[in-house]
């Protein structure tokens, strides 16, 4: 999911200011890149190394973007799950894709990265990234390539320094703090480079033979939310807050592209005074072991559905308000201190994880009067504090702990090994809200990674990778496919780059 | 699906003509149901059961709205399963659902059709209408229960003939060719009854302690389905039209009521010159074992994806231009004239169905130079009647051909059973799009089938069932539970009728 969100504030772009020293650059490549994420970095360093000139923008003064906070890259039949015999077949993959997905998604597209994911994960490999393949719930296939470590440095950030270090091995120009403004056409409508703007009031007119588009998602603006993905903003809020305002789907669209699906990297969480986003109070947010209830004290699913945590925050936010509690008691409290959580926030809280603050992170949300956390010594109290119907929640309290007395859930039937009655005396309930970490979709593309245009047709000399791609997932993001956005970046930066040279040819 | 289109011009109602004797009318009911189709016809009849006075609404000439095309209803459990051993728990059905829906879903509601759909099925053949389970495809579940017989009469029409039976020995005024216009609220805002016209010029106030909305979907209004459902009305078309334009929901949200998620029950089909809807060259549109591609020539699916209409129907959408064309030969005319089809279309033309017709029907659409018809004697010919690049065109029915002869697509993993060679000295194409059969969704309701207003209270006195229900399905409408929809109208009718009468006491 994501890591370090600390760092986020040092990378995204300070304000245009302009600089009595600033001038117009001319500047010539084989390839310019547009976003230096994972995606972006891996077409700049498969071009460099095929010996390509190639410029790679950053209007971040940090490389990185959205796979600085990610942890894990999908893949089918690697190396890694050979050593694990891991079961999963590339033709079992495919199916259960499209299958997830509806048949929205592209099978063309979707068989070739099923197929070829492997062996992008090997490359990586190649370029001194070290993985291992995790589990994160049982829910999903071991499909999750997480980065264990690259010279001292693990997960997403791992992955980037990694890719950093090739990138400047290979001799590609990183330009830092400089956004890429719009795209240059030809007469015949290719692209054939793009200007920039740093800052300090400088300005690029940049020609290539070809653009690769990596900026991201758009996330992070919520008029795009709500005009592009037709989601309330303020029921769906971007966790990562780091500038994504989907920058290349926009110039594509200027440059004649037609605008594909768009789609969201869903999950559930938590906020509210005194609640450390990923502390040890967070993390409870995720379990399945709790009862659910929404703002009428409802129960309203079966909790185990955090396993899946985009399926849960599609259940969040079917409900009233958008928002649920989750509630827990003293016994929860002490399984996780000591045994650890059942269900991961990817790697950043681990699966078996003791959570040793999160009796002080409680007492703390209570000194502060947390809107996010409540705590009662009785169901009636705590229908109080959460402002839902007594009898509703007394009814949901007292037909959950029937349930986990019989080990069964007549209701919606949760797996036993999740149905732990609660102690009605001391109560706690933390608010449930859904999130997405980024958009997925936005340009059309070929096989090629082509953009194409309002007649299917690509343009030449453009291509989209990553999150601004369409049609590799459908309007619910698949958490089987563990790191199927994350992957997909590196694999399709890689996959545009060599396209775009075999077409130079 | 839908059966019988020709009888659908003789119930639409004829456009208004002011009439001298018309007068205005002022007219109470315990309940007033609006829309005849099986959602309203089953309120009415359960409401009149329990000795409530009933007036039943309806904009048609006719009695049935969608339910006349459609065949079957689901449930799970019911004595017909019983009969046949069919394993489908309750337990498997909710989550499978839960789960293919992406917990988009409201899962108390859904809890609660499963729980209740055999039930339904029950108290509709205690009303002298017959049932029989029917498996349409390999991939779907045995939730399918297709009205077999009433008097004389089979599937949806025979269901609506039964509740007609049963609504006028139950004593339901019903008032065809007479659409509610507008609700009318009391000052607390809740619905106190519904104004409504007929042809003639008379208008009626109808007084009522409760309103049942039951009119259906907005599928033929395209500017809903772009502006609520989000889809562009040129790539999604209703199949069968009959004056579906949402005016339940219109009238609940002039009343306060939100406007919820909104889907479509899409399915495969085709469309053209001299193709007979339904006829025996339609029904080869539905077939697993043609070689599909889009207007590029390219190979797009598993067409055993046939099997699931809605999701055949996503995945024609998704190519280029929202189209594709299905290719097969002579020899899969001769096994479709004599051993049937492989993928029925329903019951209207069951699995196994021999296409006597189909020779003829061929001739006749190239008499006529069909636009969704092609033949050709070569790939090379073909590519040119299609309009698609030969050398794609030559290299899919290459690899197809490939794959038929190793017995295995190691391109989209096709069952293998449907992988049958092409002649490509003698070449069929018919053409390939999307459709829906009708939207499903736009009111939130409770588990009471209560509207719920922008704040998520009830409006009291208001009900709505059936099509105009939301979070029910999602994005894709799910094939695997067969007859998801046509079930849940009669079942939510009779509920929300039910609960109208609990409430009056």
């Amino acid at each position: 999911m994501y890591a370090k969100l600390t760092l986020s504030a040092a990378f995204v772009a300070l304000a245009f200011s302009h600089n009595a020293l600033a001038a117009d650059h001319n500047l010539s490549a084989d390839i310019l890149v547009v976003g230096a994420g994972s995606a972006g970095l891996t077409a700049a360093v498969q071009a460099a190394e095929k010996g390509k000139k190639v410029i790679l923008l950053e209007k971040n003064l940090g490389v990185g973007g959205s796979s600085q906070f990610a942890e894990g890259l999908f893949a089918v039949g690697s190396e890694w799950n050979r050593l694990r015999s891991d079961p999963l077949t590339k033709e079992e993959a495919f199916k259960t894709l499209m299958e997830k997905h509806g048949y929205v998604i592209d099978a063309a597209k979707t068989k070739d990265y099923v197929e070829g994911s492997a062996e992008n994960i090997s490359w990586l490999a190649g370029h001194g990234i070290k993985f291992e393949v995790v589990r994160m719930t049982p829910w999903e296939a071991a499909t999750w390539h997480v980065i264990s470590d690259y010279k001292g440095t693990n997960h997403g950030a791992g992955l980037i320094k990694g890719l950093k270090d090739a990138a400047d091995k290979a001799g590609v120009e990183t330009k830092l703090g400089t956004p890429a403004t719009e795209l240059i056409l030809n007469k015949e409508g290719a692209v054939v480079g793009a200007k920039a703007a740093d800052k300090k009031g400088n300005t690029y007119t940049i020609s290539a033979k070809a653009v690769i588009l990596a900026t991201g998602g758009f996330g992070d603006d919520p008029q795009k939310v709500k005009n592009w993905a037709h989601r309330d903003p303020e029921g769906w809020k971007s966790s990562v807050p780091i500038g994504k305002t989907g920058d290349g789907i926009v110039m594509a669209t200027k440059a004649g592209a037609a605008m594909g699906n768009v789609s969201f990297v869903q999950h559930l969480g938590t906020e509210g005074k005194g609640i450390k986003f990923l502390g040890n109070l967070y993390a409870t947010s995720w379990q399945p072991s709790a009862l659910w209830v929404n703002c009428d004290g409802n129960r309203f699913s079966n909790e185990d559905v955090a396993f899946s945590f985009a399926q849960a925050a599609n259940a969040i936010y079917a409900q009233p308000h958008h928002y649920g509690w989750s509630i827990f008691d003293d016994s929860q409290v002490q399984y996780m201190m000591k045994k650890g959580v059942d269900s991961g926030i990817g790697v950043l809280v681990p699966v078996g994880q003791k959570l040793p603050n999160l009796q002080k992170e409680i007492d703390d949300a209570v000194t502060v009067k947390s809107d996010g956390f409540k705590t009662a010594d009785s169901v009636a109290q705590l229908a109080k504090e959460l402002g839902v119907p007594e009898a509703n929640l007394q009814k949901a309290v007292e037909q959950y702990n029937k349930a986990c007395e019989v080990g069964h859930d007549g209701e919606y039937y949760k797996e036993k090994t999740y149905l732990r009655p609660l102690n009605t005396k001391k109560l706690y309930a933390i608010k449930l809200k859904a999130y997405f970490f980024s958009s997925y979709g936005g340009l059309n593309t070929n096989r090629k990674h082509q953009v194409l245009d309002k007649n299917n047709k690509p343009i030449k000399g453009l291509y989209a990778t990553g999150l601004e791609v369409s049609d590799m997932v459908g309007p619910t993001y698949s958490t089987w496919s563990s790191g199927h956005a994350f992957g997909f970046a590196s694999y399709s930066g890689r996959h545009a780059a060599l396209n775009a040279i075999d077409e130079m040819k």
